[in-house]
């Protein structure tokens, strides 16, 4: 007795890592394998508490997002993209949202000398690229799953953050996205509410040249990136600055970065999106939902 | 300054993935994405130890590899497969080995109803496919890598593991794999060499119907697999004979599961092969080499 939805949604998620991986490899990316543990991780600014595992007397973190290997990869190569794990700890009571799993995978990509603007054009065609190849390739699927995929209309409008944020409040993320019918960009983020990687703009002290896209439809954040700090000067004064420990992120002031822009995109998320399912869980077989027990 | 080495070893695992992708796409397999922490995964034969983290009131183990997993998924789709981060936490002496990385990814596959001889099969083509793709496209890494990859020639020679032990001697892999000039199938391995989830020959108790792929040129160990153990009563039998605590893999046995076959191949193994490379930390830009400190 085969789970007709499940299925749909497998093949669904099947068709978006290959709809990405096509675009990104015609434009010239490669593929690096993943790295899910190591000495240091994204702190990220919001309350994930993260795993670690102790081996070979050294402390690993599993990864939160590979946002400082991605930095350090493209020394060697300047296009790189990655289908990375992430583990982030959330509050149990986060499993109720629809949008949290604790074990996810991020496609997560960084190109050399690139800039916001770069990034805004590519997280765009990814992004009408993929929902028209599930709308060409997966209409059975989509049809199983009750969903009306529409096409999507670039370019999306860019909305500074403090202008979201007067007319929504705080927390405009939520009501934003519910109140769209195309997928919407926040620029320009305070350096207060992002992490020290983000790059601060040089002409407007405290903003940074970074970027987030919302779904329509109430389905949120979909990705999220923008242009990274590299001078190791900057680097050590906004470390400084969000009071982390300048000595556990030593080690990454000693590798050499060129100045970079990047990206991450949820793919349970997008696929949530795609087939317009009520909560993330559906996309995985063995859904790691915050404070759920499990036995697989 | 490029390291143009490290480039040419990335590109060519970059293309290794996508003709693996390629091929198995067209063969109509779905890829899934990975499970990189589990209450229960491979407790595995050798060595190794595991991993693990506690979270929301329980150990996870960090995936040693998906068996059980692609085992489940078979019920919902017939043929998968996953580019599966695996932690194995070797001993620190085998980081000279040449062939260990306490962080690796392996392709993993599964198919429902499949027999070894399709799986064998299914090996090879992959291989030979794979080198073909290798030496067509990444002809100029090779040179950067000074490596001379000759065709396969298919079909590759299948030995039975007591044959090989009574030619060879215990630990056979390593003299067998200098000696060969194309890849040797190893088949037939005995019960109590292997994990429990191997099928055991019908017809010939205490022989399974599995199989390991070696490499030529000294490589070692490719791929392993073969058909499953599907009945619970079976199943039973074997934990019980290795000596393992049935309350810990029962979770298993209530999870109902198709007949099946499948092998997984590790991508940095394979990638080390095809470059002709001494070890295969130079495959990844961030390496876990057993018993090596490292900052990034």
């Amino acid at each position: 007795m085969v789970d007709e939805r499940k299925a749909a949604i497998l093949r669904i998620t099947d068709v978006t890592l290959d709809a990405a991986r096509e675009l990104l490899r015609r434009k010239g990316f490669v593929e690096l394998l993943p790295v899910i543990i190591a000495p240091v991780t994204d702190p990220l600014r919001h309350t994930t508490s993260r795993a670690t595992i102790r081996a070979y007397d050294q402390e690993w973190y599993l990864t939160t997002s590979m946002i400082f290997h991605k930095q350090a990869a493209v020394q060697v190569l300047d296009k790189i993209f990655c289908l990375s794990p992430n583990v982030r700890l959330e509050p149990a009571s986060w499993g109720r949202s629809g949008r949290h799993l604790f074990e996810f995978v991020q496609l997560d990509l960084e190109v050399r000398d690139a800039t916001r603007d770069d990034m805004l054009a590519l997280g765009e065609h990814l992004l009408v690229r993929i929902v028209e190849r599930i709308r060409d390739a997966c209409s059975r699927e989509l049809n199983t799953l009750g969903r009306d995929l529409t096409k999507l209309r670039a370019p999306f409008a860019r909305v500074p953050y403090r202008d979201a944020e007067e007319r929504y409040g705080k927390g405009f993320e939520e009501r934003l996205s519910c109140e769209i019918e195309d997928p919407i960009w926040i620029v320009d983020f305070p350096a207060e509410v992002r992490e020290f990687y983000d790059r601060e703009d040089p002409s407007r002290p405290g903003v940074l040249l970074d970027m987030d896209l919302l779904y329509p439809e109430g389905y949120g954040e979909a990705l999220s990136g923008g242009e990274r700090e590299h001078e190791p000067g900057q680097i050590r004064d906004r470390i400084r600055r969000q009071g982390l420990d300048s000595a556990v992120y030593g080690s990454l002031l000693a590798v050499a970065r060129p100045p970079s822009a990047g990206f991450g995109i949820g793919i349970e998320r997008l696929v949530r999106f795609l087939g317009g399912l009520p909560h993330v869980r559906e996309v995985r077989l063995f859904p790691r939902v915050p404070g759920e027990p499990t036995e697989m």
